[in-house]
């Protein structure tokens, strides 16, 4: 590929760009599409509903990327959690990183690469890219110490702004990751997962309840701390109670006159009885209706709905303890003799239980996991078929030789260029669109019961199908020798440097100005509003940030900028430019568009670190090899050092940080809980928590806090759900 | 090597092992050497110090194989601990597993292989041996089938026995190593190590001391269940200070006409001054002698020797808890939001500690581990030099080729017989006797906590270390492709055969005779009584059980009775009689010589279990490259699920049993708390708590329990080390 042809790729990808974000800038500002552009806003606050008419409404603006920068860090882990924060970082820390190595790489690295051979250079329009990659270096060169140098740097800034994003000791204590963790621990202290411990496998008594006999359990070996529990109940069956209960209330709405007094008992789905007809004012009386399996009986202001038959539990609860101390001990020990019984774990917080998983036997998640992973590796070997294919385009004249019959289109300069420049990008591209819901499907075999969990564990599986199918393993006899890993790498990374480049214009710009347009639900809107006449704003289209792809495509091009850094520093500025776009555009989503529905508390940072430290080995791996095709045996011999070196560092950072994202820490649980009783706060949080964990799946709008929920309970612990809406309320 | 070979070298170890078992039955009837095959009896109970002289004393008996035959586990359990149990039960299992191999393997496996290809046989005595093993079948044969179903037989067994092992729920419910394990921890109710806490890494706070930021801390955050602590010195200064205290105690016993008033407050190692003079009765008045850092104050039939100088404790303590529960909440909690301080761990029983290791920073000790891998590494790359050597003479016309003049000597016929049948496996187990101390001396470089961690941690790399580079790496070039491994090692095991036979009748029957001898000690008493004239038995040469050394042999064995199983099933009676004799000798051995000094309850199991699924799974992968070569893919397809199932079964066992033996039970430990609660039992334990962990390195018959062990102790939490030696006891 020459330069002319990935002017072309950039120059397509620009046009789109330029075209999209025009396009987003005019259609923000029109009322009918504001679900889609301002859903998280409008979720949380009242906006105006009706905008008068203006010109101002069509002319494109720039005020959302000023907005989007001046936000500052605080208000973003207000309206997205710690997760955006980290999510944040994780860009900050690629575009630092990366201006080090552009700085380095473009005013060192680069002009060695140009005048590497001594050869009559073309003008620079007609140049190979290949005379930019390490590939146009004389074997054997002196000038090779540049690379070295420039790795060297690179490494060690990474390792540096690695650990301090992580621990912080110096130049951002009180912003490092581990401590930001913590204060997100500290800072909410109602959040009811701390006191909430998940129990699986609650072993059969005959004769017994699950409830019963987890109800002896946990008062005789946690007497003092044990509060109360929550059944998990198959959740097909609570689905046919529920829909019997819809029935019975329109039977009961038909019956009676004045319908206002049983629909507040009333627990449906539907969109035609929802809750917006709910009253605050006490019943009068003790009225009970039985039906079926339930039993309704609102003693005062309470409404509770008692479920009868113990066939309809699973071996599944949630117990809540006293203090969190209490909580993290319980999850933290090995309850009996058998330890597939009584499996304890933290609970994750109430709107991200996956209630589905729950009722999977504990006994299967071992062979669960072990075919997710057959699953993941079998999908990634099907996955070479494009990858194969798109590859074989940037390389043109092996493509004219496969099929004869393209040879006079092929040799269109223009046709050309878009073959060889765009076309790769933009399949490849489609084609790892399918990768993340495919490993969200494959999570949700494995059976993870948080959705950030499932989130959590496909991001990393996303990562590496992208890595080691999309642009590495290709290359590659997968059998192959150990030894010559290096070797091939070296040969492959430096011919790919072109396919590269045109991967971050694609995926990168294009991409990131797909995702400010929100494509999908945009058209979605459109056909609804336009075409089917419904103008209601359907809250439940708004979702979480998908941080299960997001993440793992910026850790793929932090991949591509580490690995291609020394190699072919060309891309280093374009890759630049996504990163600083990215930056801005995913403040925007983050402040604009999605829900937070539920914060890990940056629980995937591991996964970002981990994945970094093996893309900056595998980059020190790959100049080895091309150290060794150079013929230069003092590079090699100073990269194995450094591959050394960050290894160990690797092995510390898991010694130090990785228990802080795996346990909570006695001493931060034992203080909270005491500022707590000091406060006298206990009570209040206890009376959370009775309400906090409901497994009926309500529609979203319904998911608010502040919105009565009611819940499926346990005969022997019947919690009172208490709370209506609040008077005036959004909606 | 054929038949003859086979013979002599079978010949020369049944001579060796007929006079060394001879010879051990008449030394252990001379009263001289009772402490070189009695050393634990005569520690235990004190024996008639003088025999009448006896002719019988000079007749080879058997008494001792049947005295071992008829001894019961529960004596085994009573005197060696449930270590001693576990290694017998490995035995038992290999004995069980290897007589169904042999019979399948020598009925149905052994004539294919001999008849497997239509050749003439030649008279018994010339056959080469491999035309016994499976390198004899013809390629492509029907027969096969035979191995595959000896393979399918041999695996599900192995998985069954191991799986009712471990867990019995059937056929031996009660024996199972999991209950024995929980039995164990039940039934040492006053183990104080289930209350101890090992704490590394406390912060420095300047001006403070280690203790009492520590008292600060767990006053702080453990207020209702900590107990005490004592602090741990460095192990040098402690030296110096007790022998300053032994010359004060030489000065004043000199300075005093009558030493008896003084003497029991000295606390000195040497012999000269031990504790036989020490008297029950109370002293009168508070006499108080300042010495150096030293204070003493008796005040009734209590000894303190306090320490004055905070400079002196290392940033590590025992931490007493006053119930088991608590302690393993410690031990299981993060403390603070720094991994790396205030780290706890369960702390191992008194007379397991490895003091030297606990003055060494908790931040060296990854890198410490990785240092060890490293070497241990290396070291086996050093042990392919005598491997390669000795794996040449079973080749004798290369050898005969590489050295020429050697040639003459070789045609002789018994020359050649002992060369290659004799020679080698000499040669590897003289050398294979240097791994155990090289490994014992990494682990120490691991620093780890206690001296059965230690033996723990060397024997999985003694194993491998035997593996690796005793048999089967110097056949492949190590970085030779993945895909042919099977390949390889399908092709060097049936070469190899004759040399694993020699080797167990070398390393197994030899090495058994060997270990019964106690030769080392027995040259040693030897020298001591009859050319030093030294006639007092030396207590300090009782020695712990070497598990680090036996375990691994052990499993040696199994792997190569596995591997060989279908391969050469010619092995299998030798390998069957070594196991038989083992059982019987580890048992006397047990009984009468080494002394249990510590229990680690059984905890080398689960390295047993994963390196016999380890090697069965290599088996079957060795069977799966010969089926290969033998062209038979009939067979080769029937491999593949017997690996996948062998490698699902291993992840079961892991999900089902490894927990029982990393962390206990809470419901055991509450139990055990609640009982002891109502037998009003803790103030017993607590009082035993606060002498049970002594810095001062006692020589072996001070260490006996019920002697009076003096301490030293931190000026916070001076503990009184109340008792005396009981009159009449022992000694």
């Amino acid at each position: 590929m020459d330069i002319a042809a990935l002017l072309t790729s950039a120059g397509i990808n620009i046009a789109l760009c330029v075209l999209l974000f025009t396009l987003y800038s005019v259609l923000r500002k029109q009322p009918s599409n504001r679900i889609v552009y301002f859903g998280r806003r409008l979720a949380s606050v009242q906006l105006r509903s009706n905008d008068p008419f203006s010109l101002e409404r069509f002319v494109p603006s720039t005020s959302w990327l000023i907005k989007a920068w001046e936000t500052t860090e605080d208000e973003i882990l207000t309206v997205g959690g710690l997760d955006a924060v980290v999510f944040q970082r994780i860009l900050i820390f690629s575009i630092r990183i990366f201006s080090i190595a552009a700085v380095i790489c473009m005013f060192l690295v680069l002009p060695v690469n140009y005048y590497g051979k001594e050869m009559a250079h073309k003008r620079l329009g007609a140049e190979s890219l290949d005379v930019f990659t390490i590939g146009n270096v004389q074997e054997g060169s002196v000038w090779l110490w540049a690379h070295c140098l420039a790795l060297y740097t690179i490494s060690c800034t990474t390792c540096a702004l690695l650990y301090f994003l992580t621990i912080g000791p110096f130049i951002q204590e009180y912003k490092s990751i581990t401590k930001m963790r913590l204060t997100h621990l500290r800072g909410s202290p109602t959040n009811s997962s701390h006191f909430t411990v998940l129990v699986r496998s609650i072993p059969f008594v005959p004769g017994e309840s699950y409830s019963h006999t987890l109800k002896k359990f946990f008062t005789t070996y946690y007497p003092s701390n044990y509060l109360a529990h929550q059944m998990v109940h198959h959740s097909g069956v609570v689905q046919k109670l529920m829909d019997e209960a819809e029935k019975m209330c329109k039977m009961l709405s038909a019956v009676s006159s004045d319908g206002r007094s049983l629909k507040p008992f009333c627990f449906c789905t539907s969109s035609t009885l929802s809750f917006h007809i709910l009253s605050d004012q006490p019943e009068s009386g003790d009225e009970s209706i039985r039906y079926s399996d339930f039993e309704i009986a609102p003693p005062d202001n309470v409404r509770i709905l008692t479920l009868h038959a113990p066939v309809l539990e699973c071996p599944v609860a949630f117990v809540f303890f006293k203090t969190r101390f209490a909580a993290v001990v319980a999850t933290q020990m090995l309850q009996t003799t058998n330890p597939m019984l009584w499996v304890t774990e933290q609970a994750p917080e109430p709107h991200d239980v996956l209630w589905s998983s729950l009722s999977i036997p504990y006994k299967q998640l071992w062979l669960r996991k072990i075919a997710t992973l057959l699953a993941a590796i079998v999908f990634m070997f099907l996955f070479l078929v494009p990858v194969t294919f798109v590859q074989g385009l940037t390389q043109l004249d092996k493509l004219s030789k496969t099929f004869p019959f393209l040879r006079g289109l092929l040799k269109k300069d223009y046709i050309n260029h878009v073959v060889t420049g765009y076309l790769p990008s933009v399949i490849l591209t489609l084609s790892l669109y399918t990768v993340p819901p495919t490993m969200m499907l494959f999570s949700a075999i494995e059976a993870p019961i948080s959705r950030s969990g499932r989130k959590k564990s496909a991001c990393l599986n996303v990562f590496f199908v992208n890595v080691l199918s999309g642009s590495v393993i290709s290359q590659l006899s997968v059998f192959s020798s150990v030894r010559d890993i290096p070797l091939e790498l070296a040969k492959a990374i430096p011919t790919q440097a072109s396919f590269f480049m045109t991967y971050v214009f694609t995926s990168g710009w294009t991409g990131l100005a797909c995702e400010l347009m929100q494509l999908f639900t945009f058209v979605c809107n459109l056909v609804k509003k336009f075409i089917l006449r419904n103008y209601e704003d359907a809250h439940d289209w708004l979702m979480a940030f998908p941080y299960h792809t997001e993440v793992p495509r910026v850790l793929l091009f932090v991949l591509i900028g580490f690995s291609c850094s020394i190699m072919a520093p060309l891309i280093l500025p374009f890759l630049l430019f996504y990163f600083f776009m990215a930056y801005l555009i995913y403040k925007n989503q983050i402040l604009n568009v999605y829900l937070k529905k539920y914060d890990s508390g940056g629980l995937f940072w591991p996964i970002v670190h981990n994945t970094t430290v093996f893309s900056l080995v595998l980059t020190q791996i790959i100049a080895l090899g091309v150290f060794g095709i150079k013929d230069s045996p003092v590079a090699s011999g100073f990269t194995i050092p450094l591959i050394v070196c960050t290894l160990l560092f690797s092995e510390y950072c898991r010694q130090r940080f990785q228990p802080v994202f795996k346990k909570p820490a006695a001493q931060v649980l034992i203080d909270m809980d005491r500022e707590d009783e000091n406060g006298d706060r206990f009570e209040d949080i206890y009376n959370r928590l009775r309400t906090a964990y409901c497994q009926i799946q309500l529609t979203s709008h319904e998911l608010r806090p502040g919105l009565a929920v009611t819940r499926v309970n346990d005969v022997a612990e019947t919690i009172p759900c208490s709370g209506g809406p609040k008077p005036g309320s959004f909606l």
